[in-house]
């Protein structure tokens, strides 16, 4: 395995060890001392024991080989020690130490030097300016957290760009006996990435699901590909730190400045399948249950001993798009015969505040039958019995293990030991009903994305071809790529004096729009490029006479000028979209398709997806206000002639990197199809 | 005291205590007996004794005054009971029997016979279907509750309309020594209702802060007075049951079907003041914290010695639409003078990973000078002191006592006796920076309500006049009354033959349009009775044949003929706007802006303001997608004048209460104004 010297290293050197106990180098050897049980050897030029172990005047000094070194020295010595690292055949260092790229100048160039060695370096390296590496099921503890805070075995590994958000993590969820399998801090990540990582994670056995807490990655595209690949083997669960970090730009028609970086991330989130979390708490649920349940389809059956808990579970399904599944009759009838009179035998199912063990069991092995995951809700009532209404449950559970079953028990201490019975069964257990929903929903998502649908795109076979690097293409340069692609767009051609006017004329029409040709003027209205409406031949001469005189005198560089048909023409019941591309600088191509016209600028509201389109971006799509509109107000057929543009566009995108931007704007639709009315290409 | 019977009992008589273990009335005994110190009196016609105290077999026997009757005896026997206690002047009842109401036909008839016999008789009663009434601050617990779940002393009181529920929030409550001063169970309500507790509860000098769980209130103009009341007084915290319980309505332009009852109660609460969660999660910090904090303004001050943890922070205050208060420089300049290279002086202040509680301290006492509110965040990292970080905070803060500072000890075991000693501080202390910023939003909604601005607006000093109560007005019936209001509608007059018609042209001229006049058929173009772009007299006098005679051939009866000009003239470079009303069973009239059009049915969005409006309401309108619309679009003092149209609707609708709804739709809005074009009266 490539990382086995990481995880299951033969041999760990703390190169920075120390002697006194306020240093990182001292926590570090504690840690490592009281987890790992193979060779240890300190480094430390200045003393022979640390911590009633030999030390090593220098890594060089020892003769054993080693697989792991922890580097807890200052910042520029590090570089020096990695060398020599190297030089023993050490495979992988994890550097402790702060000092680089987050301290400003002096330390980016000290990481850039690392980063030089490391590209012809054997040595694996995970960090700088990180907390450490857990691997609980070893186990070894590299980290200078706590020593008190032992984390406990568990089957979820986690990754954090945060040393700090990680011990908190790990020092909560171990209070709360949450276990983990691997425990990694990634700090700069000057050579080992969280795809890497995310790729070992994935075939690693001591593993059945991933959590990380990110704040960036480098290489969008790669992590993208490693989560893709990890979310089909286990759940990967993503809380995303600095999600409102960008200053919101003005209102703005521009698709660029509407996608924005952060909804890239979530975009690519969604598209490689990962379950994102929006605060730490939300992490937890899903730390302890994402590795034991498996979740099919949107539907849920509750289970409740209390009308009041049944109406807040509801409410939270709804909230998050799950639904009540639906009894047959002949269950509802068979509940109903085996339970007293003012039972609720429909969904949620009320089994009434005098339910005993007894009737939880026997409802839990009827609603069984249904085969969806069930949400057993048990709230302290008169003579509550915890520990016989969870082993009610353990035992319905073991009958059909198969099945998803989430107990929620309400309250404190009137539950509590019914609660610790149902984990220690391995079963979850939730003190709120919102709790176990958004497991469910997460899960649910997540078993959703081995469909094929969640990756691409087959609806639209095309080839684009790979077009030469080239400047903005505004008008009738961007006409002949949309042309070429089978975008629709209003007819156009050039012309540059009074003759080939006339001639122009002839193939256009009345009424007409005479625009500069401009490749550089993206708002030609702005400078008087623009005339809309324009009669007849006599009416076109004019003002093209007008025109050409005011851009010689205003000194604008008109090379030819180009003639429209009037989009008038179709204006007339239709409507005004908006469809675009943006390069997303970390994820590449994000198309999207909004509510056009004057609205777009204060609506603001676009559907976004990544490139290269799925079947289920196409669905979302289709479901957003400006697709709901063009269906209820032309026809699907024009529906999905848009979203077929918009796969264009992002193909385009994608055979063509130096196309930054892509605004159609607008693209009229009507009963009788769409039409793009102006369009423009940036570079 | 009103109440005093009730809270503060001389003498409790436990109408059908029992020696059955496995009855209410043993356990709701054996609760009383450990927990009020005055006279006790079971009530059972069997025995002599119980739990060790003498029993009676009637109330009726009983010499003695008393104050409070609890009734545990099957439902049918209720009322006798209820009689007895009248006699004997037993001030206060709570009946926790079920049985009634909630259990279908015939428990309904009991409990409409102990509502009409409560009408003339002078005893006041909670329930029945209730859980019971605690007391903490007496105390006395008259519930069923388990006796080991022993509710401690807090500043909150707590009225639930779910028994379950609220064992279960007590028993966790308790668990995490949160405390309560009330908590009342208020079952089926028969008399004493939410809102007379609330009443209550403000003045009750126990209690600084009230929390509810609520899934219907009954009289809802009656509750949210209470409310607004309340709220004026303490913080009043509303988790609400059942908020997806509608099924939503297919799409529909009709102002009532977007609005949903649900919008009722979220206005409601709103408007009166209350801080709304919702999950039973949130309520929990609320019911801690509430009575302690106050908190003005919406800029935080974020402290932390983790750089994640200062993201994640910021994340959660932007997305509940806080703000991160701007230091000023000078402070920024001394923070740095005084902390190690590396910090980062602005908001939010990062003290380092290697933070000494000697720094916490000095950090608070700087930023203190700010003077708002201060989320301090420790994680724990290296050599986590809690403990003293928790002393440095808490010597800051009682410095300025009157700064809100919210302590954020993130993780578990590491942080745990820090977190422990702020508590016993009556400092608070969240696990993660949301759960302080979900706080801190709450309470600042709550402080901003005491501003006039969220009660009434008196921008449009209008008197409406009642009108007698009528069926629906549709067509000119409606334009006379908006005429009246001041609302501009398309000029429209009445004509009943071919003569009137000549007349009625040379007022509205050409092009028009002709309506058949009828306040039956609300949708006049389904039955062909709308003609639009009439160009002249000949045309008109024409399409009249026309029209009256299919209407006679069809037996469809019109009294009279409308005639108006043609709204087309006003539709160049205008947008259709929706505006309605819509009257809530439970709180009255709501009106609503909304986009419209064709959009209107997809979008499906409108803004909604209970009557009376609100400067904060008209401020949030303004805001909303078709306020934005509007503005820009057209000009703010048109924006002004819809939001005044807004105002007379609801004021109005507020005035004749036979008034169902009103439809608006579509009103034309342009530079020049707005205008009503279509408009409906619903009965």
């Amino acid at each position: 395995m490539e990382f086995d010297g990481l995880f299951n290293p033969s041999g760990i050197a703390i190169i920075g060890a120390s002697r006194d106990p306020s240093k990182v180098g001292s926590a570090v050897l504690k840690n490592i001392r009281i987890t790992y049980k193979g060779d240890i050897y300190p480094i430390n030029p200045f003393v022979d024991q640390i911590q009633g172990i030999r030390a090593f005047k220098s890594i060089s000094l020892v003769k054993e080989p080693i697989d792991l070194a922890i580097i807890a020295i200052p910042a520029e010595k590090v570089l020096d020690e990695l060398k020599k690292c190297e030089k023993k055949h050490i495979k992988f260092a994890i550097i402790i130490s702060a000092g680089f790229k987050e301290s400003g100048h002096t330390g980016a160039h000290l990481e850039e030097d690392i980063r030089n060695f490391l590209n012809k370096a054997k040595i694996r390296v995970i960090g700088p300016n990180c907390l450490g590496v857990i691997n609980v099921n070893l186990p070894y503890n590299s980290t200078f957290m706590d020593p008190n805070s032992k984390p406990i075995e568990g089957r979820t590994a986690f990754i954090s760009q945060s040393g700090a958000l990680l011990s908190a993590v790990v020092d909560d969820a171990t209070m709360s006996k949450i276990g983990f399998s691997k425990i990694i801090s990634v700090g700069n990540a000057v050579d080992i990435t969280e795809a890497d990582l995310l790729r070992h994670l994935a075939t690693d056995e001591m593993t059945d699901a991933i959590a990380m807490y990110i704040e960036e990655v480098n290489d969008g595209k790669d992590f993208l590909d490693a989560l893709t690949e990890a979310s089909k083997k286990k759940p990967v669960i993503i809380l995303k730190g600095g999600r409102f970090s960008e200053t919101s730009s003005a209102v703005s028609s521009h698709t660029g400045s509407i996608a924005g970086s952060n909804r890239a991330y979530e975009l690519a989130f969604r598209r490689g399948g990962a379950i994102t979390v929006y605060n730490i708490d939300d992490l937890y649920n899903f730390i302890r249950d994402a590795p034991s349940l498996s979740i099919n389809g949107d539907e849920v059956v509750i289970l409740t001993n209390a009308g009041g808990a049944g109406v807040v579970a509801t409410d939270s399904l709804a909230s998050v798009g799950l639904k009540l599944a639906k009894l047959p009759e002949k269950l509802s009838s068979d509940l109903r015969k085996s339970f007293p009179k003012g039972i609720n035998s429909n969904n949620p199912v009320d089994i009434l505040g005098d339910a005993t063990p007894e009737r939880y069991r026997e409802a839990l092995s009827m609603l069984l039958r249904v085969n969806k995951p069930i949400i057993a809700i048990f709230a302290p009532q008169e003579m509550a019995m915890p520990i016989e209404t969870a082993k009610g449950i353990i035992e319905a559970h073991n009958s059909h293990p198969e099945i998803p079953l989430l107990p929620v028990f309400m309250g404190g201490a009137s539950v509590e030991k019914g609660e610790k019975l149902l984990l220690e069964n391995k079963l979850p257990c939730y003190r709120y009903p919102n709790e176990a929903v958004d497991v469910v929903k997460g899960l649910v998502f997540h078993k959703r994305f081995i469909e094929p649908k969640y990756t691409q795109s087959n609806r639209v076979k095309i080839k684009v071809s790979k077009l030469k690097s080239q400047e903005n293409l505004f008008g009738l340069h961007a006409k002949e790529i949309f042309d070429k692609l089978g975008i629709r767009t209003v007819k156009g051609v050039k012309f540059k004096d009074q003759k080939e006017l006339r001639a122009a004329s002839g193939v256009i029409g009345f009424p007409c729009v005479m625009k500069i040709g401009s490749d550089s003027i993206s708002h030609k209205g702005e400078v008087g490029g623009i005339l809309t409406g324009i009669k007849d031949l006599q009416q076109l001469e004019r003002e093209f006479e007008d025109m050409s005189k005011k851009m010689r005198t205003e000194s604008i560089k008109v090379p030819y000028y180009e003639l429209y048909e009037d989009a008038n023409k179709y204006s007339k019941d239709s409507y005004e979209i908006i469809l675009g591309g943006h390069r997303d600088e970390k994820f590449g191509p994000i198309v999207g398709l909004g509510i056009g016209g004057e609205y777009v600028k204060i609506i603001n509201e676009m559907r976004f997806a990544l490139s290269p389109v799925s079947d289920y971006d196409i669905e979302k799509i289709k479901e957003s206000k400006a697709g709901k509109i063009v269906k209820a107000l032309c026809k699907e057929t024009v529906l999905n002639e848009i979203v077929t543009y918009l796969i264009k566009i992002a193909k385009l995108m994608d055979e063509n990197p130096w196309i930054k931007d892509i605004d159609i704007n607008p693209l009229l639709v009507s009963e009788n199809g769409a039409i793009a009315v102006d369009f423009k290409i940036y570079s």
